[in-house]
């Protein structure tokens, strides 16, 4: 295999290579669109059963609400139409018929809709047109429902996973009888998605509030959880919107509270999307190719038999197939790759590229020694031991792993996290290294629209801590109550 | 609450309702689209949890490939083009934009496709022209791989969970080196849903294979599951087809083999749809509305408590609360409705039209005389127990109603199976009673098309099994090989 090209030289380059080498996406013919291939849907059907688990424990449910939404659905929110009437894929005829030369198709001019529908881009509108015939009282709120699908925005530059035209992702869309509960929900899954975020997949992250400028269209709060890449560049990972009232109100949804008196619904929304890859592949990835977190890994351990014989093949792997059931006794992921079609140095390189976190080979000689050798994945570090030791050997990398990657991942995160007074600094780090730039920004658009277009720089969050030191702006001077952070952002 | 109109009066309307009022689905605002609700969802993703684990354990993997498939694609596979061309949401544009009243949105004429999209019908065509570039030789084979998706056909008349222009489903799609693992493939699949249909949905089926007439639009085979539903009416469950070299040579996928001859693929496709879940609804259920089989329940035992005072609810609730604990130990999925917003009758309503297989009661004399009453929704039997012998007796009762439903079902099934020889009788039947008729077919397509068109009956399929008793046509008095299964057909 020819290596990947290093991150140093070009990060696009290796990231888009590294995509698809390790079997986890590729581009599909239509344009912007993906094909999520097995290893890459294996990580993302982990991610669903973690994410899907903490929503059912927080009380919710799932549901699924049509694909199609008609086109004057969008103009009912002003601020919602603004951020999506760009970028749909726009459904206007039901039938195709064959062409006049008998072999292509066309489509049927006479099977043209009456209205347009919308493949939806997100689903507010479609499930609040719904919760309108579903809500007439406080006793049928709150609804605290979710739906995994499948969304479409028209984007012009795509990468895989990063931003395609399609994608997949789970939209959350509750439904309160008070602002408090509301604003309390949208929290509770802001800190449910950074909980997963940083111990599953051990990512290190900034949430905090969006500015007006970067919110939902709809919303009158977004939070979101923001990570690192490597480069230096942001990646928004999850948000949570606190919509208020407004959906309601667009769709006319109220219901009549405790004292009797009518009034309307307060709702949210939240989502995480196939982003997530990418994120996980830029913040723990090296030059030889991905490396996964042992707690969503789909093959946590590799077993690779080393032999020349026939013999020596049936009793290594016999070795081999008995130590692999003593691993899934202890829940361990496990794969034992006996193909006699490829060498154990082409597996060796392969299982490095897909990121797997453990690597068992076996010998003749570790058959007679009673040894195995295992490497990990993160450190490249590689021991012999008493075959006796392999479960509590695994065991203790499998965690270690998990900890060190996220350590590691942590230091180049506060390493980058910095804090930026003056305009030129701020400039020169944009430019240059990127990351985190703490800095004051006097709450204005205007500054926020002027650093945006000289730096390419963005406000990721108004962070969600207690450091309210107050400043002056970077740009304007203006007085500041407190940092913001800064970065260029995929 | 109002009653469900009743079967005999009414199957269609009766069925209708009872999706609704079970909380299962409800038309949505865009015309034959569904919602599919909370608890109708939770059922579904129960199927999808076995069906997937069954999928997995034979081998198969999960990936994801685009929503929409360019419209030339459609027209590389005659058979294909001919069957779902008709039926396609078709997407010609991909942007909105504010109309000159500044208020609603119009499709912008400047985001004209080149090449239209169609929303997937299905998903042969964008995934054997991806294959071509994961398969160079045998050592690439087989690929089996499966996706969980929507997709959407055009449908005139639509009916809930039966025939909805967006379903939800399932879809394998293999490539194999030889034949005879292609076809070994697709009878897997047919067995493996046969298995699962049978053993957790409780459904009685014929398995065979489908006539040239009403094969998949692109198979060499087609075998299908049928049940049949309380109505006499027929309900094709689940398709697997053998797809020959048929799509390979339409996108020109090709593998060198074992010999180093270049061969094209061999390959199978087979589904399952939200369609499932109308057939799970029209079998079992009663005019007091759904009947659950234990296996697939989302509540398998439901405790509704009773009471006067504060006092008596606070006693009754902590030992149903102790008890419900105990059940989920032993794995029974188990809702304590502690609503004070609701009397218990209206209680018992809810859940017996939402098929709850058992109902537990508990009130103040039950304490003192440390008894329960249970309730089973399949026979409406009410026992009261001692309160010891509650775990036994769900546990007993969860099984035996599982058995009882299958049983109850398998008996209607073989009373309207019938043999049928003569073409009078044939059309007494099916405009009568309906059911599986058994009838000779001299195996052309003309009388098969003319027996539908005076009947509207179709031939569900040529069955699998041993009973090769030959005789003559109905129709055309033609001999005949074997019976084949007539029946109209949703």
């Amino acid at each position: 295999m020819t290596p990947l090209p290093t991150r140093a030289s070009n990060f696009s380059a290796w990231y888009n290579e590294l995509v698809v080498r390790a079997g986890l996406a590729e581009n599909a013919s239509v344009r912007g669109c993906m094909v999520i291939k097995p290893y890459g849907y294996a990580i993302w059907e982990k991610l669903q059963a973690i994410f899907d688990a903490a929503f059912k424990e927080t009380g919710h449910v799932n549901g699924y609400f049509p694909l199609l939404i008609p086109k004057s659905y969008f103009s009912k929110e002003a601020g919602h139409v603004e951020g999506f009437a760009k970028e749909c894929a726009v459904v206007t005829h039901y039938r195709l018929k064959m062409a006049e030369d008998g072999r292509s198709v066309v489509v049927d001019p006479a099977a043209k809709l009456e209205e347009e529908l919308i493949v939806r881009p997100t689903s507010e509108t479609v499930i609040w047109s719904t919760y309108k015939n579903w809500i007439q009282s406080y006793r049928d709120l709150p609804i605290l429902l979710n739906q995994w699908c499948n969304v479409v925005r028209w984007e012009m530059r795509t990468r895989l996973f990063l931003r395609t035209t399609e994608f997949l992702w789970q939209e959350g869309h509750t439904a309160h009888a008070t602002q408090a509960e509301a604003e309390a929900e949208a929290l509770q899954m802001l800190h449910l998605y950074e909980r997963i975020v940083t111990d599953y997949m051990a990512i290190p992250l900034i949430k905090g509030t969006k500015t007006l400028n970067e919110r939902f269209a709809g919303a009158e709060t977004t939070y979101t959880i923001e990570a690192l890449m490597q480069d230096g560049k942001a990646l928004q990972v999850g948000t949570a919107h606190y919509l208020g009232q407004r959906f309601a109100k667009a769709f006319e949804v109220t219901f009549t509270n405790q004292s009797g008196i009518r009034d309307y619904v307060w709702g949210t929304s939240w989502g995480i999307t196939t982003r997530l890859m990418g994120a996980l592949i830029m913040i723990h990835s090296d030059d030889d190719g991905l490396v996964l977190p042992p707690k969503i890994a789909p093959i946590q351990v590799v077993m690779v038999p080393i032999y020349k014989t026939e013999a020596e093949r049936a009793a290594v792997v016999a070795q081999l197939s008995s130590c692999k059931a003593l691993l899934i006794a202890q829940g361990v992921r496990v794969q034992l790759d006996d193909r006699a079609t490829r060498k154990p140095g082409y597996k060796f390189a392969e299982y490095e590229q897909k990121g797997v976190p453990i690597r068992i080979a076996l010998g003749p000689n570790d058959l007679q020694n009673k040894t195995v050798e295992l490497a990990r994945r993160d450190t490249k570090e590689k021991v012999t031991i008493p075959m006796d030791h392999l479960t509590q050997q695994v065991t203790d990398w499998l965690e270690a792993i998990q900890t060190h990657i996220y350590q590691r991942a942590l230091s180049v995160h506060q390493a980058r996290t910095l804090l930026v007074d003056d305009y030129p600094t701020f400039k020169k780090l944009v430019a240059g290294t990127g990351g985190f730039l703490m800095a004051h920004w006097d709450g204005t658009t205007e500054t926020e629209e002027k650093i945006k277009a000289e730096t390419k720089a963005t406000i990721r969050c108004i962070p969600l801590d207690d450091n309210e030191e107050p400043g002056y702006c970077i740009y304007s001077g203006k007085p500041s109550k407190r940092r913001v952070v800064f970065a260029q952002a995929y």
